[in-house]
């Protein structure tokens, strides 16, 4: 059976992910959070699951815009703990669950969310069907993953070339592990294209509604100069779909 | 108005594509048409509409296959001299048009298909709309494109670095034209993100059916070790979407 490595309840690593400026300051601090925020339903009412839910910031955000109840899986007791912590409302429970086993009850839920954890999944085609069947008809499956150009590259990173910042891509096409050194040695996403990601929700029964290939605003880019290679190359790829 | 460049009438450029192995040798030295060719639903009796049909390669492959009738579209007058004169069938016809203005009849079409052709068109978003109005309900619509990794870059090339070798990308949220010498100097294409393409379908009433990246297959490779980059970065978008 494929495991997802647990690189969030490493030491290190975790140490290093709790000082990213998304997990001090949460939704805020994720740029592309505006972009996937467009992609969700009105959420008043709606029963919701976060898929890596991590410290809970979108399972408190989905609450306070008015979701019925939030669900939030992670596989990481050390994110849980955290979570757990810093939520006081009855109406947001928390699930240590591994997203390549993870059950979860038929027509259940009306929006199913995941910010950055699918690229971690291997048996991502069981994933997709799953939240399929948990979804309500009409229900809406809304993620973000790492683009595939960010994670192809056999030895990935900026190089400058006659003058230019470039992202140097290999191996877009072959699909597997890739083995990064983000803050811990040896963190492993699984590289699969877009192709992949859009046939594999299709062929799960979804109707794709929008696919999205972030990049910062003009005003962003204004308060944050230091983004400006996320013009050059996708860092995240944004998907909303319906059933 | 905006205005399509037609280099295909330039006669540098025209005697360099006309030296192409497709251009020689069709259909078959185009190593992404089976790919696309699986996305065509059965051609039994279909009305065809072929946009940038060249040298009429797959309007007579059309019409081979049991469709009912072909109309092949393209703004070169050098293709078009070529495709009439190799086509001895009377329900292929073909017209001189400009992508960028084309007129289409509403439900005259159960397929419309391209082939590396949409890349040059600066309105994509008129000729969609376009396209979705001339197919009859049911109907397909089927196209390639260079992939955005493959014309994204301000100047696009292999580099060797640390001894692989590898496609350096930079630009490629910035959707525009791309100046490039192939054939011949001053070719100019259009960039524009996977997202572009999949959101100007859906807005338009287009239903994604498939969407594919194409690399060469196992047996391709052993047949063509040549096209070994292939593997390194997607060239062609496939498309396949239902009205």
């Amino acid at each position: 059976m494929p495991m997802t490595q647990n690189i969030y309840d490493d030491e290190t690593f975790f140490a290093g992910y709790s000082a990213l400026p998304r997990s001090i300051h949460g939704l805020d601090a994720a740029p592309e959070f505006p972009s996937l925020c467009a992609l969700l339903p009105a959420m008043k009412g709606l029963r919701v699951a976060d898929l890596g839910c991590g410290f809970g910031w979108f399972c408190r955000w989905a609450r306070g815009a008015g979701a019925g109840s939030v669900l939030g899986i992670d596989v990481s007791e050390r994110m849980l703990a955290r979570a757990r912590a810093e939520t006081k409302d009855v109406a947001v429970r928390y699930a240590k669950t591994d997203l390549e086993t993870a059950e979860l009850p038929p027509g259940a839920f009306d929006l199913v969310y995941s910010s950055l954890a699918l690229h971690y999944v291997v048996n991502l085609e069981r994933l997709v069907e799953t939240v399929y069947a948990a979804l309500a008809p009409g229900g809406r499956f809304v993620f973000s993953v790492e683009h595939p150009v960010f994670t192809a590259p056999s030895v990935p990173g900026w190089r400058e070339i006659d003058g230019r910042k470039m992202w140097p891509v290999d191996s877009y096409l072959d699909e597997g592990p890739r083995t990064t050194d983000w803050l811990a040695k040896g963190v492993i996403k699984r590289h699969r294209t877009i192709g992949t990601y859009v046939n594999t929700l299709l062929r799960a029964g979804f109707t794709l509604a929008h696919l999205e290939e972030w990049a910062p605003t003009a005003a962003q880019m204004v308060a944050h100069p230091e983004w400006d290679g996320e013009r050059e190359r996708p860092s995240f790829l944004l998907v909303g779909c319906g059933r």
